[in-house]
């Protein structure tokens, strides 16, 4: 079967994925959880291939780190995979139940979105928990991973699929995408594919988006802010600043801009550059300049994800010019305030326009494992259908279903008969 | 201002929107209410010149009859106003409250969706509803009507503008568009205008869909089918069928094509010829052609929108055949089956991929007004975020929110402390 005829074939075994029931994909969940313990060796060996070709291509230590799938990271996913079981069924819940007239009930329900394609990097655990956070929301998967990872993503890909096919799940279930070039033709599948999630980077994200009609879910970047406010707490900010910024600089909801009200900037500023040592070089305005040993900031800097150790600082007169400042330069991704006045919180909290708005903690906590959703497919920066960490609620839409007894609309045009509207 | 100027400060001013009271927007509307029954008689005045200006230009009879704004109409809007303020409000409410760890607190809360462009046809009633859902749900509009309702669209407009921002609504939460060269400035803006809802005619959706980053809500053709089952009471089937195709042909839910069991189809198919008289024209295979009076159909009609009084008739030998049909050549928009086997219901309602997916009904009950959510802004056949009729609960998103007290993510990477997820 050719790429386009596979495609077409997971588009029409989405309808079938639809109609399963949630004891058919938990038990397809529990198969694939059995068989990647099984064939554990054989992956590790995949993956001992990639990693050689990796150090054989003198890749960055992080993506070798990265790359590296061993016992500890099978585990994890195996585990991934059980508590997924034990989650609520995403599909077929009732979000409103409603009479209209008599005998004519309109419900709404959840159900699975169709046919997602995920474009990840180059962690093959990320292979795992797509696949798997797919499976139980009733979703076909097209997947793509990191090319580094191709002998890893191979085997598990055939392991997941072997064992969840053999379970009932329908062949299209899930299909893997080896090459550059297939992603390049999926995206133009607009009327097969019902969703592209691209996980990457900036550049990457905006190609995609560009280049497709197909709805994308993602973010293209994440430049995260910090506001410390005039009342806040100098113990509390300082830890906050720099695990938002430090703790893992290459991640989305890393801190690229810390903004700090004039009142406290003096105490503020030198203290936190004191606590950071050389961990983390500063980019100023004039001002910070002056408190502190840094490089001047340029207009461009407040537009910057570092993903680096560097961090722009720039002092504010007002709550509302950090605000301002935020919602125009930010990528409405996570924003955090340090503060200990209720009032500024809540001003914040409203006005910011992001996915995530934090009061005194580290924007880093932005992860959907971190909000306790199991994994995550990504973060969304869009405001349509879901925002912020994306788990299973994201993966699926909902129908009406209205049921009647040969009602007719002109029966209530003419005022035959009444609507009443009695929600059950 | 000129028109960039004026978007961008919508843009603003759907922050102060945001945070603005449901108290606030609710006296707003009042106000709104107040003052389209005041200034009745100068509505009516500019709604007469529009209504002169359509005939002097011989527009077609519905047109007019769309465009006609009178006491009867005007008591609908402000019912519907005074309806809409009774409404709970949709901004603000906490859709997840979980303690991740000890005080550290995620909130999962609705919010505005910032600015809306919604472009709508020429009934001027359209343009009040539109604004006051909104208004509603604390978002800017940025609204567009048709040309021939210009000068009822603009008192119209100044009224509800001039009461609201009275009321203490920002200058900017409502901007009219009165010229074609506005759409075209207005749906580059990407970064200013949060979501299109264009309604009209499929070419016209598709040319917005094609020229704008803006995520775009809404429907591009209405291809509805009604199914009638082998178990199907041909008493309820012949009503439905004629109330779905006849009742209000323009509109994007009525049907244009009929599949038919084949065991039920040479009883089915002449009593609803009969049933209809002269007042459908059917298109139809070989063997319906056999059956009744009708047109050989082609491949092409499974795939068009008549918007007048032809259906196509279409035999199939299996509801699967049918299922399948819908899928391929529909608009999952509305589709409807006809049975009295509850098996078959349950299959068609789970396959069946459209956003409302009907038992026993006219497909014609797909309208916000008639599901109870009082107006709709327009439907969507789109499958992320909203689908089927679009009333509040479409033109909100929702924002997370996070509090702690210094909490920092090196914690819990460390192992010093553990997630306990406990919802509130």
């Amino acid at each position: 079967m050719n790429f386009t005829d596979s495609i077409r074939q997971t588009k029409k075994d989405s309808f079938v994925m639809a109609s399963l029931s949630h004891e058919q994909r938990n038990s397809a969940l529990s198969a694939v959880a059995d068989a990647l313990e099984a064939r554990k060796s054989d992956i590790f060996e995949a993956n001992r291939i990639d990693l050689a070709n990796a150090e054989a291509g003198s890749l960055a230590a992080p993506i070798i780190s990265r790359l590296k799938f061993d016992e500890h990271k099978l585990n994890d996913v195996i585990n991934g995979i059980r508590d997924l079981i034990n989650l609520p069924d995403p599909v077929g819940r009732t979000l409103l139940q409603r009479e209209l007239d008599s005998q004519l009930i309109l419900t709404k329900t959840t159900c699975p979105i169709g046919v997602i394609g995920v474009i990840f990097e180059s962690r093959p655990d990320a292979l795992v928990q797509i696949a798997s956070l797919c499976l139980k929301s009733g979703n076909c998967s097209v997947l793509k991973g990191g090319s580094e990872a191709k002998n890893t993503n191979r085997i598990l890909f055939d392991t997941i699929h072997d064992a969840a096919a053999a379970s009932g799940m329908p062949e299209g279930f899930s299909v893997l995408i080896e090459d550059r070039a297939g992603i390049d033709q999926l995206i133009k599948m607009d009327e097969y594919v019902d969703l592209l999630i691209p996980r990457g980077s900036n550049a990457f994200v905006q190609y995609i988006m560009n280049n497709s009609r197909i709805p994308v879910m993602g973010h293209a970047d994440g430049i995260c802010h910090v506001y410390v406010d005039g009342a806040a707490s100098i113990k509390k900010a300082v830890p906050v600043i720099i695990d938002s910024k430090t703790q893992y600089v290459a991640a989305c909801n890393a801190a690229e801009t810390l903004l700090v009200h004039r009142d406290i900037a003096h105490v503020l500023i030198p203290a936190l550059a004191e606590a950071s040592g050389s961990s983390i070089t500063y980019k100023g305005d004039e001002e910070t300049v002056s408190l502190i040993n840094c490089q001047p900031s340029t207009e461009e800097d407040y537009s910057t994800e570092y993903l680096d150790y560097v961090l722009t600082v720039k002092i504010v007169d007002s709550i509302d010019e950090a605000i301002d400042h935020i919602n125009r330069y930010g990528s409405h991704h996570t924003d955090c305030i340090i503060t200990e006045d209720v009032d500024s919180a809540a001003r914040f909290t409203s006005l910011v326009d992001s996915a995530g708005v934090y009061v005194n903690c580290s924007t880093r906590f932005a992860d959907g494992f971190r909000y306790g959703f199991g994994a995550e497919v990504g973060i969304s920066t869009s405001k349509l259908h879901a925002r912020g960490p994306v788990g299973l609620d994201g993966l699926v839409t909902y129908k009406y279903t209205l049921r009647g007894e040969g009602h007719i609309v002109s029966d209530y045009a003419s005022g035959n008969k009444e609507f009443h509207f009695r929600d059950l």
